[in-house]
């Protein structure tokens, strides 16, 4: 009787098992064991699992396919009469990357960040006489989030909007035109260390029919 | 001759096993076919997959603890200095849901939606003195429409925030307290017709280390 083993790696890879014969007299036994995730499992598991990463593996560089890929993410969430008032800010530039964390008093990790994105809305944009930039770009940049965990990456959200001095720095390292507010900058890389998520849940917070 | 044959979950993945005799009675070969979905994709999938769904079957429920699923996606998003200034209000009461129908001009497919979500914020809760409460409820927000997503219902932020009126409107038939601001109105169901999800990539709104 031979075992065929293959790992799973991650949460979703089969674990097969086949024992086969053929043409001798050796009885056989046909096993198998599977491990497999389904949709609403994996997206659950990845919302909480989640956490704020502020410490990556030094010089491990994210590809610009996989920052991409994020942007990507950020730009499939829901927008407020569709108004995508939304732009994205990629920065992997060692330079740039310091020039933030040098003005931003809670982005320091930027210095050890291989990349960040920075989120940005467009103030100009209104539904009617109301603004939903900040909503749209909050959906946006925890898409980003989201996918930054579900691709084994880091990150944190780092705020600047609505702090006015940490606004004015971005907007003058990144030249951002005066319609244009960074809601955050969010630093991706590699998880050094191991954080671990945070157990929110609080019944209390939870109201039926009426608060 | 055996046959074994595994059904997936809600993500398609199809396993066949076939059995073919290899010319005596009690010797086979197997021959495996399988897909499966990585964390990553299944992740992806779902951001890029949701979509804003305002028509639902008909009296079909939400089970209880599947709202109780999505309020727990909910409470697992970021939020700043961790201070959760988030409220959830489970809606499942045909005349509380048919109250705020009546009364918000863009949530009315609440008189057909089994249940509803109102995310709300605390906004005496403050990081200093700044306010953070609208992005960690729209963080909240967004992991409540990717896990409605996920599990196969349907879902629409309806806005409520900043709209004076609306907040008075929700903030009267759901009894808040002053500092507790309605953000949103989700309407959750199983979905009826076919919404499609939108292709909003924009490269003109990704720029690389500057605007």
């Amino acid at each position: 009787m031979k075992h065929f083993i293959s790992k799973a790696g991650t949460l979703s890879l089969s674990l097969i098992l086949i024992l086969s014969s053929c043409g001798n007299k050796e009885k056989t036994d046909n096993v198998m064991i599977m491990e497999t995730v389904s949709k609403k499992d994996a997206t659950l598991s990845v919302i909480h699992s989640r956490k704020s990463v502020r410490n990556f593996i030094p010089g491990k560089a994210v590809p610009a396919e996989t920052l991409d890929t994020l942007v990507r993410a950020g730009m499939a969430a829901a927008s407020a009469v569709n108004l995508q008032p939304w732009h994205f800010v990629v920065v992997d530039d060692r330079a740039v990357l310091d020039s933030l964390a040098a003005g931003l008093p809670y982005a320091k990790m930027l210095n050890h960040a291989p990349a960040a994105i920075v989120v940005c809305g467009d103030s100009a944009i209104k539904a009617g006489d109301l603004a939903f930039w900040e909503f749209d770009c909050s959906l946006a940049s925890g898409n980003i989030l989201l996918a930054v965990e579900a691709m084994g990456l880091g990150a944190v959200w780092t705020a600047v909007h609505p702090d006015a001095a940490r606004i004015a720095t971005v907007r003058e390292i990144l030249h951002l035109p005066d319609n244009i507010i960074p809601l955050n900058v969010i630093p991706v890389g590699y998880p050094a260390g191991a954080a671990k998520p945070k157990d929110k849940y609080d019944p209390r917070k939870i109201h039926r029919n009426r608060y």
